[in-house]
C-alpha cells in the first residue's frame, strides 16, 4: 500500500466539518476505494474552541491557514474557507508555491484568479480540484472535464443556486413576497454573509464561468458573465409566469459561437413542465450538450454539508488514487481569451413596467418598442389604484440588443415609472 | 509530450465507426485535452469491404481480434464487437494477457465474466474501462466510481434500457399493443439481433449488475437479478396504469440490506408526474443515492452513435491522462460475493388475471389471497364477451414473497385461466 495521502484542512464551517467525519467515519472504505489512507495532519479556523460536532484533538491547529498551506505533513491543501482573496487566496498561492495540490469548494476565488493559479499551479506539477465550487453534489466537473472529454461541447445550462431557486419557488408556491422569502431564507441561514453574492446572480456567475473554462477551453472569464439577479421580481411576475404556463428560474447559459463566448446568469422564463421548470427548492440541474453525447442532465442537491462534502471527498479520492487530469481540462498556457460576446440568439421577452394612467401612454410605449424592432405578442394592463397601472407584455422574438435599447427609449418617456423589468423565454 | 496512445479497435458497427470518426475528426482537440496524440494502429471487422462511411486505408486490418489484441503496436485494446463469450472474450483475455488495457461497451461480457477479467488484468497491471457499457452517453460509473468515492452508496435505481422504454412509451402514446410496437422497433434497427436480450430485461440486468458492483463493492451477480421482462404487458395494462396515474417502466433497482445485495429488473409502475415516468423513448436516467451526497439523477441517450462513442472516448481519454481507477473501484480481489436477496421492502402491487365467469369465482381468488396475507386496495372487473373476464387488482403494501405465494396460489385456481401478471408499484 502507497503512504497515506495527508490533508491540511483550512475553514471548519458546515463543509469542515462535514469532511472531517467523513474522514474518521469512514477510513476503511476510502482506503479500501484508494489503496492509502487518507489522514488529516492539521486544521486551521478563525476559532479553536468552537465545538464544531466532530473531535480535532488529533490534528494539529494552525491559526494561521498560510502557516497550514505550507505544512511538511500537508500534501493536499483543502481550502474551505471561501473569499476571492484574502487568506483564501494567500493559503492556496502558499500551497501551490510549496508544489502542493489545493482541493477548494471556493468558486469566488476561481472565478476571479483561476487562471493566474492554475499557471502558478501548472508550474509546480501541483492540482487544483473543484468538484464542490459548481453545483454541490452534483459531480459535474468531473462529467464535463473527463466524461465527456471526446465532445466538442456546444452548450451548458444550468441551474446553479439553490437559495435563489429556494426564493423563486417559494414565492410560487406560498404565494408570498420577494421581501418575505428572502427575509425567511435570511432567517433559515440560506443566504452569504452579502446576500447579493446569492440574489445578484453573482455565486451562480462564478459557477457559470468555471464550467464555461471546461467546456470551451477558454480561460475563466467572470467579467464576461452577463449578471441580472432576482432582486427585482415581484410576486405578480411569478404570477404572471405562471399564468402563462411558466416559471421563473435564475438560468445560466454558455456557448461559444463565431463571434465570441456567450455566458449569461439571469432570471428566465421556462416552461412548468420543463424539467429545469419543475426543479424545486435548493435543487440544482446543470444541461452539458456536445457534438457526440446529444445532451446529459445531471440534478442534484447544490449544497449542504453532506453534498458538498462528498464533492469535496471525490476530488481528495482522485489525488489518493492519482487521477490527475489537467486543471482546466488542458494546460492553462493553451486556454485562449475568449472574447465575451452578448447573447445573439432571438428570443421572446416578458416586460413589466408601471404606465402613468394618461391618454395615448401605452400608444408611447408602443411606438418606441416598434422603432427598437421590438413587436408585441401579448399584453396585459391590470386594474390599479393609484396614478400609475402595472403593464406586461410578451415580446415576439426580439435580439437582445433590439430589447436593451427599447426598454432604454422606455426609460426616457414620461409616461413610464422607473425602470422595466425584462425577463428572457427560454421554450427549453 | 508523451508518446501517442495508440488504439486497436474491433468491431466496426456503428459504436466503433463512430470512434473512427471522432479520433479523426478531434485530434487537435483530444490531443490538447490529453496531452498525447490518439492513434488508431489496427482495426479488425467480420468483413473487410464494407463501406462504413469512414476511411479505413491508413491502418492496419486483422481478420482475427485476438491478433489485434495481442499487436505490439496497440496500447489499448478497444472492444465493440459484443458478446458475452466467443470472441470478444478471447480477445479481451488477449488484451489483457499481453498486459494491455481495454476499453469496452460489451455489458454482457462484463456481467457474465467481470469479475476473473478483473483479476485477470490486475495481475497484468492492466485496466478495463467500460463507461459505454451502462446508459449510453451518461457518465454513469464514473460519476459512482469516482465522483461519489466518499460516500457509502444506499440505492442505485434506473431505467436502462431505451429500445423498452421507446416500446413502453410508444404502446402509451399510440395506444399501439405490445405486439404491433415490438415489430415497429425491430423495424427500426432498435432491438438486439436476440430480442430476449432487450425485452427479457436481460440488458438492462447487465448494466444493473454492474452498476452494483461498482456501488456496493461486491462481485458481478449477474444471475442474482431477480429478472422480469416486457413481454407480458399489454396495451390495457398500460392504460390502466394510466388510469390510476402511473407510467409502467422497465425499473432497476439495487441495494445493500442485512440480507444480502437486492437487484431486480422488472416493469414497474411509477408516477407519471415523476422524472422517471416522465422518461421518454431511448432515453436512460439513472438515480445514484449515497449517505453524503443523497440524491443524485442523471439523464441522457442511452444509446446511438454519438452518445455510445462519447462513452468510449471518455474511457480513452482517461487513460491516455493516466487516469487509472481500480476496475470495479477496488481491487477485484477485495470484492465480497455477496448473497442475493430477495426484494424485501413491502410494495403495492398491480395484479392481472383472466377470470372464468362463473358463480364464486373473484371470491376464490379473494380466498388465496387473504390466506397469502395480502389484501385487496382496488379491484376492477372488465366487461367481456369470452367465457373469462380480465380482472384488475391493486393490492395494499405487501412483501414480495407474500404476493409469489398469492400468484402461484392463483394458478392452482381452477377459475384462473393462465398465469397473472404482477407489477410492482414503486412511489418513488
Amino acid at each position: 500500500m502507497t503512504a497515506p495521502l495527508r490533508l491540511g484542512i483550512a475553514g471548519l464551517g458546515t463543509v469542515g466539518a462535514g469532511v472531517v467525519k467523513i474522514i474518521r467515519k469512514k477510513a476503511d472504505l476510502l482506503s479500501a476505494r484508494s489503496g492509502r489512507a487518507i489522514e488529516i495532519s492539521a486544521v486551521s479556523a478563525r476559532s479553536k474552541d468552537k465545538d464544531r460536532g466532530v473531535p480535532l484533538a488529533g490534528y494539529a491547529w494552525e491559526d494561521d491557514p498560510v502557516a497550514l498551506a505550507k505544512r511538511a505533513d500537508v500534501d493536499v491543501f483543502v481550502e474551505l474557507m471561501g473569499g476571492s482573496d484574502g487568506p483564501a487566496k494567500a493559503a492556496t498561492e502558499a500551497a501551490l508555491a510549496a508544489g502542493k495540490d489545493v482541493v477548494t469548494a471556493n468558486k469566488a476565488l476561481l472565478a476571479h484568479h483561476g487562471q493566474a493559479l492554475a499557471l502558478m499551479a501548472e508550474e509546480k506539477g501541483a492540482l487544483i480540484r473543484f468538484e464542490a465550487a459548481v453545483a454541490g453534489g452534483i459531480p459535474v466537473i468531473k462529467s464535463l472535464l473527463e466524461g465527456l472529454a471526446g465532445n466538442d461541447i456546444t452548450r451548458v445550462m444550468g441551474v446553479m443556486n439553490g437559495t435563489c431557486n429556494y426564493i423563486l419557488t417559494r414565492m410560487q408556491s406560498a404565494g408570498l413576497s420577494y421581501a418575505e422569502v428572502f427575509e425567511e431564507a435570511n432567517q433559515l441561514g440560506y443566504l452569504e454573509a452579502d446576500p447579493n453574492l446569492d440574489v445578484g446572480g453573482i455565486d451562480a456567475g462564478h459557477k457559470l464561468a468555471l464550467l464555461a473554462s471546461l467546456a470551451f477551453g477558454t480561460q475563466v472569464n467572470f467579467p464576461g458573465v452577463e449578471l441580472q439577479g432576482i432582486g427585482e421580481l415581484t410576486i405578480e411576475d411569478i404570477k404572471a409566469a405562471a399564468d402563462m404556463g411558466y416559471r421563473i428560474k435564475l438560468l445560466g447559459v454558455a456557448q461559444m459561437t463565431a463571434r465570441g463566448l456567450e455566458q449569461r446568469m439571469s432570471p428566465c422564463l421556462v416552461p412548468d413542465t420543463s424539467p429545469l421548470g419543475q426543479l424545486e427548492g435548493g435543487t440544482n440541474m446543470v444541461v452539458l450538450e456536445g457534438d457526440q453525447v446529444q445532451q446529459v442532465v445531471l440534478r442534484g442537491p447544490g449544497a449542504g454539508e453532506g453534498p458538498t462534502a462528498s464533492a469535496v471527498m471525490g476530488d481528495v479520492m482522485d489525488l489518493a488514487r492519482g487521477i490527475r487530469p489537467a486543471i482546466f481540462g488542458q494546460p492553462a498556457s493553451t486556454l485562449v481569451a475568449a472574447t465575451p460576446a452578448s447573447s445573439a440568439a432571438p428570443a421572446p421577452y416578458y416586460l413589466r413596467f408601471s404606465l402613468l394612467d394618461k391618454p395615448g401612454a401605452l400608444a408611447k410605449v408602443a411606438t418606441v418598442l416598434g422603432e427598437a424592432g421590438v413587436s408585441i405578442d401579448r399584453m396585459r394592463q391590470y386594474g390599479h389604484a393609484d396614478a400609475s397601472a402595472p403593464v406586461l407584455i410578451v415580446t415576439h422574438k426580439c435580439a437582445r440588443q433590439e430589447l436593451l435599447a427599447a426598454t432604454r427609449a422606455m426609460q426616457g418617456l414620461d409616461v413610464v415609472v422607473g425602470a422595466p423589468v425584462a425577463l428572457r423565454i427560454e421554450d427549453l
